[in-house]
């Protein structure tokens, strides 16, 4: 039995997350969860998965629950957020939550020895060097959620990295794939809002369209794998059958396929080293499907994912600077306060104002991370 | 350094290994090979690898290279292959021989205690249950080296047997992929002859026209992997870049990819459980070939699939009779006796009239092999 808990419950990763413990009860359990502002979805998991600690991000939604649920621990805030992830009965932290917020709870958990299931992206991606370095120094598994890292991560399996060529990771190419630059002036939220093969969040989505999702995958990979960002390729394959591959130097290539279905890599992250079958998984029919398609990425087409080479290979506070210049202009889009080339704009500009600061710690981090958010709203 | 001893090193995968050594004279050592009536390529081998021991299929030509080369023990024969195959300063048997000929030496080596990389099909075809139980006895490793176990095995590498859905075996089609069966009447050997991704030897060119390749590897699969031949799939991919799959009771899939390059497969034999740099090996890509094609296998256009199924499934003696009445059709093709389609047609045949004997010796196993070979030809 693994003790689960799970930070971001009422997110689009969370809400898989249970729907895979409840399929295996007899294998997970929940213990502890976060919840943001979605106080209805929260009670309905409480009631079903009777967790024993619970954090929402409001004092007054913390109270509430409180006098409903008296047997259950009701905390809140980032105060809150932490206390579900180092929760001591859980062997395990799924890490969900959306944005930078993300970060801080991991770093306690790791801490805390507790196995790490990264869904949050920017974990690894403002603070990849002192998230890997606590993980090896506390002896903690960072087990990756995400679709593309699972891939490799399942490729990798049984291999040495030593003989590791290059990683690729596939990218759908999202909403507007097929569109030039040109084809990008005026599009509307709600088109980019519309993934071809994922549903996902609004942020992820517009990430996606902007390919920066993929420029924060490159990034987490170069920390999960300890790989140099040269050896990091990205392929578009429009169909999102293949999650990703591994090239050894040997010319073979090992890849990871599957329809597109969040709920393997979580399983696989909460099963690992073994697998469970997946109970309300659809099986690829890759005869259905006919064929699959390749195409070289175009950096100048999708210039997000240069800019995440660029902070990734810069390092120090860039990352973090690229990740929140890209939170506050995605945020500033789906208010309609900006169009959708300007969040490349936006994210370029901020890059150009910082001055790195290399191997910042987490204060320094933080830091840059307001300062971007808040230079990023001044020049809108 | 791995000291290894090759069976059938004048033929297409015996060509491939030596170049393999050649690529790694730090990491492999050619100690003893058996060729058959090519003393021309022969020579030059025996010049160039310096081996102990050498076989060859014909007495005069023993003699020959006996006069030639002072300092290599030369023999001859039957006895002569299984010399070469029991080498006692090889470490690995590569069993590259054609035909049913390669069952014995294999046994020997199995006994003898040496790692064996496999190339010759009819071995795990015709006396599977023979050959993994004397490896079990003896520890033996057996490695796949057709690009298509080898894909599996690779595969299957850091996962759980328990955990395996099914296989899917892919298949490039052959020469007449996309004719129809009417379309096969009156079709020429040189037509049959020219397979539009593998570079190989008549007779496997001419199997993979007939899919009795791909049943063959059915069959050999089933042995090597333990499974059922309900979770043994066959899959049309025209283009032979995805070299097989593993799809395991999660829905994940994992698959091994490359160009068509035998070298790949041979070497992760020698080299397994690491992998080492493949010198001349071309790089596969993606982009560049663009798009990837799947259909459903139909068993009644390749009707030697199904006779493998068939063959496999009833088990004794079945698929020796199998494999011996598609050895005598082919050559009967080849020497322009018979038609295309009447390859089929023989096979059935045989099938038809032989009557099983269940769990069968190595004696019987060759009794039904030479009853087979006389009375397909008797039938022509």
């Amino acid at each position: 039995m693994k003790r689960i808990s799970l930070l971001g419950a009422t997110g689009s990763i969370g809400i898989q997350t249970l729907e895979v413990i409840r399929e295996h009860p007899e294998e997970f359990e929940l213990v502890s969860m976060s919840a943001g502002r979605n106080i209805v979805l929260c009670r309905k998991i409480i009631h079903e998965f009777q967790p024993e600690l619970v954090s929402v991000q409001e004092k007054e939604d913390a109270d509430r629950l409180k006098s409903e649920f008296s047997s259950v621990k009701i905390v809140y805030g980032l105060q809150g957020l932490e206390a579900a992830a180092v929760f001591d009965k859980a062997d395990v932290l799924v890490n969900a939550v959306l944005g930078s917020v993300g970060l801080k709870p991991t770093l306690e958990a790791i801490r805390s020895g507790k196995t790490i299931a990264i869904a949050n992206k920017e974990t690894l991606v403002t603070a990849g060097h002192i998230v890997m370095e606590e993980a090896i120094r506390n002896n903690v598994t960072i087990l990756p959620v995400d679709s593309e890292h699972s891939a490799i991560f399942q490729a990798l399996q049984g291999e040495k990295e030593k003989n590791i060529e290059r990683i690729i990771l596939t990218a759908s190419g999202g909403s507007f794939r097929d569109r030039t630059r040109e084809e990008l002036h005026g599009v509307t939220k709600s088109a980019a809002l519309n993934h071809p093969n994922w549903s996902m969040g609004a942020k992820i989505t517009i990430d996606s369209a902007t390919m920066m999702n993929k420029g924060l995958e490159v990034i987490e990979a170069h920390w999960l794998f300890s790989l140099p960002y040269d050896a990091i390729s990205v392929l578009l394959h429009q169909e999102s059958i293949i999650h990703s591959m591994v090239e050894f130097h040997d010319t073979s290539i090992i890849a990871q396929l599957g329809t597109p279905n969040m709920k393997v890599p979580i399983q696989y992250a909460l099963t690992y080293p073994d697998r469970l079958p997946l109970l309300s998984g659809k099986r690829l029919n890759l005869s259905e499907i006919g064929s699959l398609h390749f195409k070289d990425m175009d950096l100048n087409r999708f210039r997000c994912l240069k800019f995440a080479y660029d902070a990734g290979r810069a390092g120090g506070t860039m990352p973090a600077v690229m990740n929140a210049a890209n939170e506050a202009a995605v945020a500033a889009f789906l208010q309609d306060r900006i169009s959708f080339l300007q969040i490349e704009d936006l994210i370029e500009k901020a890059m150009e104002h910082h001055i790195i600061i290399g191997t910042p710690d987490l204060e320094t981090i933080q830091e840059a991370d307001r300062e971007t958010r808040n230079y990023v709203n001044s020049v809108i």
